[in-house]
Order: structure tokens, then C-alpha cells, then sequence
């Protein structure tokens, strides 16, 4: 049987599955990934399923049901392929597991299929466009994507027949509402909240809403030594003040995380007072209206700031993405189960994007998460405990 | 007689002279301030002013005393290089004004020599290095020079010899202290506080001191969606805290100001919150204790700041410049003449570098402002009102 040491053996294998040698790095149709999914597909026939890939590359291990074939499914799934100078668990670890899990079920009689999914992509590495794996499983493809390029000038389209799938096929890989039941993912949390609450595991209980803004305050340039303080329109110290604004409001309501990760002053001079100021925002919350209601505050403080200073604000939405409510049923579920192994009962919201939001679309979705060390993601330094994963399996493996 | 109307008519004609067409560039030793240079030598010979011009390119035109040739000198300066994309008043404006003034001696009797010297570099624009003109003349040349290159790779030693100078001749154009009276140098503000207190023109008390470092703030990057507020160690907002101090500081305290015009963030992305947060210091003051006084508060403020963010401060100090304090008998004349011509007296400290602070090091060295349009600089917005400049050179004729 596949243990929760076993599982983490195989994350490392496949970590060792990279497109440069030093770092891990696989990305959408990439021979690296071809790899990754052979062993994969090797792993789920193991376990007892049948092995097939969908035209876009998703890998597929199928258990029948009791009653015959074609009867819906119970979906386990999450994505083999990674960002650059990746840690070893992001994706990979829902997928392992799930074989694990369905592995468990091998003797037993099921009343519904079970499948465990492997997403071709999720990260978005290659062409710039995330989640393309559950999009063409939940029938979102854009044919728009086939003619994106990678970075070598490649389309999407050669990329996918080089991979042995096929952009034209990739509308019929989608599945039908009717054909599933439901879909879990375990995936690592990505953040510090498990750690910091001493639990192994967490359900899920929203993969949160976004708005993104750039947001741009223009002064006037002047000289540093020639313009005294009280004549200064000073672009970067309205920008100071906003984001601070934009930090203490987040600090004040529940579950509310909002960040300025990118800013730029212009003309950018050591003695040159700056006219103008960029910033870029980022705000999620699980509930919309919360999220929206944020968004209004730090417009109207973008104002309240810049009036006195003779700067002008000026606001350019980016994005606005819903949030996606897991399954109360699922999540119920899975909650029960996190009871019956004696662990802890932690909630919390998804601040990252999963396959299971795309999912979430077609059929009742609900995530796990499992605690990762320090919240590091995206990063070699991830890591996870081997008693968590135990935890995970032997949840998912009473849902 | 040269009025005022005509010296800004020759401020817009030597404007025409430039390396590109469309925009004002006049580098030092190239074919733009050579043709800039030959205009003015021919303007200082109509004023009755013997010209020639020494081995770094500063050209001079002289006026003999009555007492026979040799006698110590007062001098009026400025310069005739630019920035790019320059107003035309910046440097040229003191050059041509001081042959008007030269001008206005014709036919009197003086008992000592009056020169009038175009400074051939002060922007630095070309070489990087400012004040090539003033340092060769105030005999603080440095050989080190000799070797820069300029973006076509050009040295100044070659870029000298192509004009006309010597690099090996720099050393002896150096002036003897004995043979120099005093210097004096009109200027545009590149400042609003004349236009601020209606005034045409203000005497300069100091030309400021400066403080330039760079601070860094090193917090820890993470998920903007997956971390919450509380657990962050955001170094953009440190940043942002410590930037809002610098202001609020400079505000609170005479004379002093203190500018972050340059600000760049690590990793830099949208959804990373940021890991290091690098800001360019530029603080100013006339008294170089105040000046130290503010660097070691703003050095205190970014260990408090940072301290319960758990974000780390790190100050490199980048420059320390003391501030040059104007003659004060020099300064007391200028303003008497202010007083002569009933215009109001306005003092002023200079917060940008100019000729006048190199040649402090050698003889007693004022200065005198006109006030400009809006306090632009470095623009081809660059404007004064031609009553301002009739003040100033009446105002300069009674020195």
C-alpha cells in the first residue's frame, strides 16, 4: 500500500523531472512533462485504474464502477506541471495522493467511478494563460489559446502536437456536466495559516475573489534641492500614504488580504522630485461583496489622499474575479472526515487559484489543504510533513 | 548697450545651438559648444573684453585695469553646457548677462581687471562628472578624469584635443588665488520661491549641502493571496511608513529638504508581497549640522519602522557635500545693489550645485538669482521675465 512516506518519495521523483538541470521547472507539453505523466500514468495502473489522456494532455486513471462502465465520477485531482525553480509539492502532491487514495479503494465495491486527474496545466508557464488542463476538462477553452506563443515563438497548437495531443480535439475532452459526481483537491495551502494554527490539514472553504487595479498618482516633477517642501506635489509620498491606507484597511476587516507588489516612481532620480507614481494592487477576499466593498474605500482614499497634496489620483481596473464557494456538501464532507481521524477542524479560504475553481463550474468542488512549512510556495524550500500527508490520505480515503 | 531685452535675445540664439535638432544638447567639447563658445568670444569682443580661452575649454574674456595688465580680477560666470532637452537660461543666462554688465565698464576707469569666463562643463552630461569647467579653473582637476569615456566610448582627453584643449595643459589653468578678487554668478533659481515672494531676484546665502544614501528595507516575499495581513513582513509598506517620516521631517524642520525620488521593489510582481523595498535618499540644508542632524533621525526612524514589521534597515550612505556658505561681504554688496535699484531683498539658499561653490574654494564667490517661471529647470520650459534679468544686470553694473 502506498504510504504517506511513499507519496512524498514520489513527489521527489517526480521533482527530479525537470527541463533544466539545478532547478525544477515543467511546464505545459514539454517533453519534461511527458516524463512526469508516463510515471504517473505507471503509478495509476498500479493502483488498479485505467490509464488515458485527453487531447489537451490531462492524464486520466479511471476505476469503473460496481454496476458497469460509464457510470459518473468522483474526481480526485490537481497539476504535474510547475513554475520555474519550483518546489517539489505544489500540484504533484494532489495528484500522488490521489492515486494513493484510489489505490485503497482497489478492493472494495463503488457504487460511482472513481478517477484521479493529472492536469497538463495550471501554472500558465509557458504560454501566459493559467488553468489551460481544467479548462478543456471543464469545457472553458478559448480557441483564442491555440495560436499563444512561448517564449521560443512556438503556438500553443504545435506545442500540443508535438505532445501527442491535439488543439482540434480539445473541445471533446470536455466532460459532460452529467458524467461527474464531484471533484476534490488536495493541494498545499501556500500559506502560513495551518502551520501557525497547529493543524495538519484544513478544508477549504472559498478560493477567494480578486480585483486587481493599477492605480496612478501624478505630481509634478521638480528639483530635490530647489523646491521647498510646503511647494512639492510629491507623486511617491501620496502613493506612501495610499498604500499604507491600503494596508490598514486590510489589517481591519476579517479575511481580507490586499498588496502593492509592484511599484514604480518616474522619472525615477535620486534628485529629481517624482511626477508620477504607480502602483499595482492586488485584493481577495471569499465573499465578493467584502472584496468590492474594499475596492470602493481605497478608490475614495485614493482621492481623500492626493486632494491636499495637489496630486491626482488615477484608478484602471485590471481584473475582477469571483470567488468561488466550495461545495457545502463536499465541504462537509470533508470536514467530517478531518473529524473521524481525530485531527483538528480548520476552515479557511483559499488565496491562490486552484484547478478546483475552473472545476467548480461543471461539478460540486471542494479542496484540502495540507500545511506546508513556513507558507513557502513556488520555491524549492517547499516542503511538507509526512505525518500531514498521512492525515490527507487517510481522510480522503474515508470521504 | 546690451539691455536685458537683448541678452535674452542672445540666451534664444545661443538656444538654437545644439547637437540634435528639435531639442537644446550642449555637451561639453563638442562642435555645438564650440560654435556656442565662438559666438560669445565675439560678443566679449564688441563688449571691449580681450578673449582667449584655456586648455580645458573655458572661455575668457578680460578687461584690463587701469593700473596696467596682471591685476587680481572679479570675476562674473556661469556656464554654456546643458543637459538634454534643456532650457536655454540655465548657465548662459549669468554668461551673457556678465558681458553686459562687462559692457557697461567700457569707459570707466577700474582699479582692478573684470573678467567674464564661460564655464565649459558644469551639467556633466557628457562625462558623468559635473564641474569640469569650474574644478580645471579652481585648480582641483583630477588626472582621473582624463580617462572618462562618453557613450560613444570617446575619452576626454580625445574629446579635449578634438576641441581645442589639452588635457596635459589642465594642471596650469588653474588660477592663482592672488590673481583673483572675488566671483560672482547670476543664475536662474530652478526654484519657485522668488515667483513665490514676487520678487525679480534674491541673493544666495549658501549653496546647500547634500546627503545622499540608500536604504533597504528586507522583509520576506510571499503569496499576496495566501498570507495573511498579520503574518506579513511586507517591505513595501516599511518603505512606504519611513518614506511618509522623510517628509514629514523636512516639513517640520526650516530650510531642510529631503526627497525619495527613486523606489524599487523586489520581486516586483502583482501577487508577490515584497521581499526588499530600495529608496534613494537626497536630503538638502545651507547648514551642513542641521543636514547631519536629519540623516541621523531618518537612520533612527528606519530602525523603528522597520522593527515591529520585522523588516530589516540597511543604510548605505552614497555622498556627503558640504554646503558652501556665499561670501558674506560679497553677499552684503549684492544686496545693497538689490536695495540701489529698489528692488525688494530677498535671501535665499541654493539647493542645487553650481560654478560658484568650486570656485568658494579659491576666492570669495556670491551668487544672484533671477527668478524663473514656475521654478522649471532642465526644460525647455525654462523662462525668465526680461524686467527680472534688467534688474540683475542694473544690479550687477553697481557692484
Amino acid at each position: 500500500m502506498t504510504d504517506a512516506a511513499t507519496v512524498l518519495a514520489r513527489c521527489a521523483a517526480l521533482g527530479e523531472i525537470s527541463e533544466e538541470p539545478g532547478l525544477l521547472v515543467r511546464r505545459f507539453a514539454t517533453p519534461a512533462l511527458r516524463e512526469a505523466s508516463d510515471l504517473v500514468g505507471e503509478w495509476m495502473r498500479q493502483a488498479g485504474l485505467d490509464v488515458y489522456e485527453d487531447a489537451v494532455g490531462n492524464l486520466i486513471g479511471r476505476r469503473e464502477a460496481a454496476t458497469g462502465p460509464g457510470a459518473p465520477a468522483f474526481v480526485l485531482g490537481s497539476h504535474l506541471d510547475t513554475v520555474r525553480d519550483a518546489g517539489r509539492y505544489d500540484g504533484p502532491l494532489g495528484v500522488v495522493a490521489g492515486v494513493a487514495v484510489a489505490e485503497r479503494f482497489a478492493g472494495r465495491v463503488l457504487p460511482f467511478a472513481l478517477e484521479v486527474v493529472a492536469f497538463a496545466d495550471e501554472e500558465g508557464t509557458r504560454f501566459g494563460t493559467t488553468f489551460l488542463g481544467s479548462s478543456a476538462f471543464a469545457g472553458r477553452w478559448d480557441p483564442a489559446w491555440d495560436a499563444l506563443t512561448d517564449e521560443a515563438g512556438v503556438t500553443l497548437a504545435d506545442a500540443l502536437r508535438a505532445y501527442g495531443g491535439d488543439v482540434a480535439e480539445v473541445p471533446g475532452a470536455a466532460r459532460a456536466r452529467e458524467s461527474l459526481l464531484g471533484y476534490s483537491e488536495l493541494h498545499i495551502e501556500q500559506g502560513p495559516v495551518l502551520e501557525a494554527r497547529d493543524a495538519p490539514v484544513g478544508v477549504v472553504t472559498a478560493i477567494t475573489g480578486q480585483s486587481h487595479a493599477e492605480v496612478r498618482f501624478t505630481g509634478i516633477a521638480g528639483h530635490a534641492g530647489t523646491v521647498p517642501m510646503d511647494a512639492r506635489h510629491d507623486a511617491a509620498a501620496a502613493a506612501a500614504e495610499w498604500l499604507l491606507v491600503v494596508e490598514s484597511l486590510a489589517r481591519a476587516r476579517e479575511g481580507l488580504v490586499a498588496t502593492v507588489g509592484r511599484l514604480e516612481l518616474h522619472p525615477g532620480a535620486r534628485n529629481v522630485i517624482p511626477a508620477e507614481a504607480r502602483l499595482w494592487l492586488d485584493v481577495r477576499h471569499g465573499d465578493d461583496r467584502a472584496r468590492h466593498a474594499a475596492i470602493a474605500a481605497l478608490r475614495e482614499a485614493a482621492v481623500q489622499v492626493g486632494a491636499p497634496r495637489g496630486v491626482a489620483p488615477d484608478w484602471d481596473d485590471r481584473g475582477d474575479i469571483a470567488a468561488v464557494p466550495a461545495d457545502p456538501a463536499l465541504a462537509a464532507r470533508l470536514t467530517a472526515c478531518v473529524e473521524a481521524v481525530g485531527a483538528p477542524v480548520e476552515r479557511l479560504a483559499s488565496g491562490a487559484g486552484h484547478d478546483a475553481a475552473v472545476v467548480a463550474g461543471l461539478a460540486p468542488a471542494a479542496m484540502l489543504f495540507v500545511r506546508c512549512r513556513g507558507g513557502v510556495s513556488h520555491h524549492p524550500a517547499e516542503a511538507v510533513a509526512v505525518e500531514d500527508v498521512a492525515v490527507a490520505i487517510e481522510k480522503l480515503k474515508e470521504y
